[in-house]
C-alpha cells in the first residue's frame, strides 16, 4: 500500500509553523508497513488542495490530509472536500454533542462558528475527535482512502492513534516492509560508504542500505521488501550479522538510540557512576548525559572548568601543568579528569579541554583541537582530536568523542 | 516572485528525519518578500525528482532543492539534475580544493567518493560550501532559478545565508518588504496574542504582526509592505514603540538574538563574571552560555551538582537544609548559588534545582517544578516555577527562566 500526506496551511508555507505532523504520520505508517511516497504542503486555496488530491489519487492508495479544519474563515478544507467528493454538508448530532461537551468543560459559550463545525460531508465516515471541536473524516472514493484531520498535533495524533490506525489494521493492510537500524560512530559518511561498497553491491535485490547521518552519528538502515515477512526477517538478520563483522568497532547499537543512552544503560547495569570535568564543552556532556530520564542513577555531577583558575582551584590541576603544556593539553585533561573523580567519588570520570572556536587557535593547536581524558580505578588514558571550525558543531563533536571513549572503555570491561 | 521548496530524501518519508529545513527556508524567503507556494518531500528516485521539478517549473520562479547530495550511492540528486538540465558532470578544482582543505583539517584521507563530490554539473554556478564537501548548485533554465543544496541543516543554512540570499538580493529582488523582530520571554503565545489583540486590530493595512514561538521564546515579527521604504521604516518604528509600551517586561531584545547573547553582552559591558550551579538542568545553562563565542570573557565555570552528595561536598549546601526543605527547594538553590559564587569568585551566580521528569514528582513538588537562585554582592534572591511534564522541554524552560532572572537583574543595575 502506498500513502501520501498533504498538509494544508499558509502558516507552514510562511515558516511560522514547522510541520512536524507529517514526520510523525510517516513514522506511524511505516511501522504499519505502508510506504509513504510523498509529503506536500499546500496553501489554504481550494484549487491547490483539489490539485494535490487529484495528483495523490493517481499514485497513492491512502491519502492523509491535515489542517484547514479550524472554525475561522481561512480554513476551507471541509468545503473543498465536499466539492471534490461531490457531496454536501449535513449536521452531525454526535459531533455537536462532542463540541458541547468540550466547550462546556472549558466554560466557553458555543458560538455560530462552533455550530458550523458540527456540519460534516454527507459521504464521509466521521472520526470522533475527543481532543477538539473539528472531527476527522474518512472518505472512500476512486478506490482510494482519503482521511482529513485537524492540524493541531495532539488532535491529529489522537485521531490517528484511536481511529485511523485501528481502521487501517482492520482493513488488513500489510505490505511486508521491514527495517533494521545500526548506529555507528567514528567514521565520516564517505569513508564508511567506501568501506561498505562491496557489502552494498552484494546485497540481494529485496534489501536496500541507506546512510542517515546526523552530526557525528551515522545510522545505517537496512530495508527489506519481500512479500514473506519471515523471509525479510531472516534476510535482515543475515545482513546485519555481515555488517557487524565488517565494522565491529564502529557500531555502538543495533537499535535506534543515542550514545548517551547506551552509556547510561551500561553504567546502570554495571552499578557504576560517572562524573565530568568540562572546559571547551561547557556543560554539554553533562546536558547530554542528564537528558536521559533516570540518569541520576549513574551521574553524580561535574565541574564546568571554563577558566584556568577553576581548573586549578576546584579540580586541582597544577599551575605548572598549565604553564608547561597549556590548558589545552592531554596533561591538563588528565589532571581535570582525575580531579573530578576524586571530588565526586565516581567510578569513572571524563574530561575535555580544547578550542571550540571560532578564534583562539594556534599553529600547533588549531581551532577544533580537543584533548579528552578518561579516568578509572586503573588510571587515566588520554586522546586528542582535531575537528572543524564551527563552534557549535565542535562542541557536539568533542562531546561525542568523549562519550565514545567512555563507551569503548565500558564495553571492554 | 513565487518560490517552492523540494526536499529530497527517503529518510523524511519514513519519518526518521523531520524536515526542519523547509520551514527555515520559508521564513528566510518570506523575509525577502518571496512567496512560498509549495513545499514537497520526494523520495530518492530519479523520476519522482524530475516530476517535482517539472511541476515546480510550471508555477514557480525560484525552486530550492535540498538533500540527496551525499557521497553515497543512495544520493542521486546530482545525476538527476544533470539529466534534467541536459548537462554533464565536470570536475571543479575549486570544490576539490575545498574538500581537501576540509578533510585535511580533520586528518581524514580523501577517497574516491570524496573526489566524486568535486564533480559538478557543467551548466551550474557552484555555490561553495565551506561547512561540508557537497557544494550548492545554482541553475538558470526555462526562465527559472533552481538551487540545489545539501540536506544537512547547517550546510544548507550556510549556503543559503552566504550564497543564495546575497545572489537573490543582487538579482534585484526587492519587494519593499521590511521586518522588525521583537524578542519576548515570559508569556505563552495564546496569552500574548490575547493581550495584543487590540494592538493587532489597530495595525494599519500595510503592517502585519506574526508570532514565531520556539520553546519558551516568542519572536514577534512586524512586517511592512509599503512601496516607500522610508514610510515603512517610520511606520515600523512607531509600531515597535507602541509594542514596547504595551509589554515592556516581556521584551528582552529588539533584534533577533538569544537570551544568552543578551546576557553575555551585558556582562561584558559591565566587566562582570557569572558562574552556575546546576542540578536539574544538568549543564544546559553552562552549555547555553558557552555556546556564545568569547563567553570565556565572563563565564568562569560551574558545578553540575546532580547528586545531593555533590551539593554538600563541592557547593557546601548544608545537609540540614536538604533534610528540612528537600533538595528541590529555594533554600537549597540559594545555598548552591552562594556556594558556586564563593568557589569561583564570580561577580554573580545562578543555581537551579528541580524535577525535570518524567517521574520523581510529589503532590507538593510535581514534575516540572524548579527553584532558581541568583546571588550577587548584595545577597541571594530565589524564585520557583512549575512547568510541564516533558523532560527535555522542562530542562529548556528551567534554563531560560534562570537566564531571564539573570537578565532582569543585570538590566536593573
Amino acid at each position: 500500500m502506498k500513502a501520501e500526506i498533504i498538509a494544508i496551511g499558509d502558516e507552514i508555507l510562511i515558516g511560522q509553523t514547522t510541520d512536524t505532523n507529517s514526520g510523525w504520520m510517516a513514522t506511524e505508517l511505516n511501522a504499519l508497513g505502508i510506504e509513504v511516497i510523498s509529503i506536500s504542503v499546500v496553501p489554504d486555496k481550494g484549487e491547490r488542495i483539489t490539485g494535490a488530491l487529484d495528483k495523490a489519487a493517481e499514485r497513492s492508495d491512502l491519502i492523509l490530509i491535515t489542517g484547514g479544519l479550524g472554525p475561522t474563515s481561512d480554513d476551507i478544507t471541509k468545503n473543498t472536500l465536499c466539492d471534490f467528493f461531490g457531496t454536501t454538508l449535513v449536521r452531525s448530532d454526535e459531533v455537536m454533542k462532542n463540541i458541547e461537551s468540550l466547550l462546556g468543560r472549558r466554560r466557553v459559550t458555543i458560538n455560530e462558528k462552533n455550530i458550523g463545525q458540527a456540519f460534516v460531508p454527507a459521504s464521509c465516515r466521521v472520526l470522533m475527535n475527543l481532543m477538539g471541536t473539528a472531527p476527522g473524516m474518512w472518505f472512500e472514493s476512486r478506490g482510494r482512502i482519503f482521511v482529513s484531520m485537524p492540524g493541531v498535533p495532539y488532535e491529529m495524533k489522537h485521531i490517528m492513534s484511536e481511529r485511523v490506525i485501528p481502521l487501517l489494521k482492520e482493513s488488513g493492510i500489510d505490505s511486508g516492509i521491514m527495517h533494521r537500524n545500526i548506529m555507528t560512530y567514528g567514521m565520516p559518511e564517505a569513508h564508511l560508504a567506501e568501506m561498505l561498497q562491496p557489502f552494498e553491491s552484494e546485497l540481494p535485490d529485496g534489501i536496500r542500505l541507506a546512510y542517515l547521518p546526523s552530526s557525528g552519528i551515522i545510522k545505517l538502515r537496512l530495508t527489506a521488501r519481500y512479500p514473506d515477512k519471515a523471509f525479510s526477517e531472516a534476510e535482515l538478520t543475515r545482513q546485519v550479522e555481515k555488517l557487524k563483522s565488517l565494522i565491529p568497532g564502529l557500531i555502538y547499537s543495533e537499535k535506534e538510540e543515542s550514545l548517551e543512552e547506551v552509556i547510561g544503560n551500561m553504567l546502570r547495569s554495571k552499578s557504576m557512576t560517572i562524573s565530568t570535568a568540562e572546559s571547551c564543552t561547557g556543560g554539554n556532556i553533562g546536558r547530554m548525559i542528564t537528558s536521559i530520564p533516570g540518569s541520576s542513577d549513574y551521574f553524580t555531577g561535574g565541574v564546568i572548568a571554563y577558566s584556568n583558575d577553576i581548573k586549578e582551584k576546584i579540580l586541582g590541576v597544577r599551575r605548572e601543568t598549565i604553564i608547561r603544556h597549556g590548558a589545552v593539553s592531554t596533561e591538563c585533561a588528565a589532571e581535570m579528569s582525575e580531579g573530578v573523580r576524586r571530588l565526586t567519588g565516581s567510578t569513572i570520570s571524563v574530561a575535555t579541554t580544547g578550542i571550540a572556536g571560532p578564534s583562539g587557535g594556534t599553529l600547533l593547536k588549531p581551532v577544533g583541537t580537543v584533548c579528552i581524558a578518561l579516568t578509572t580505578g586503573h588510571g587515566t588514558v588520554t586522546k586528542s582530536f582535531v575537528y572543524g571550525t564551527d563552534r557549535i558543531l565542535n562542541i557536539r563533536r568533542f562531546s561525542l568523542a568523549a562519550l565514545n571513549m567512555v563507551r569503548v572503555h565500558l564495553k571492554a570491561l
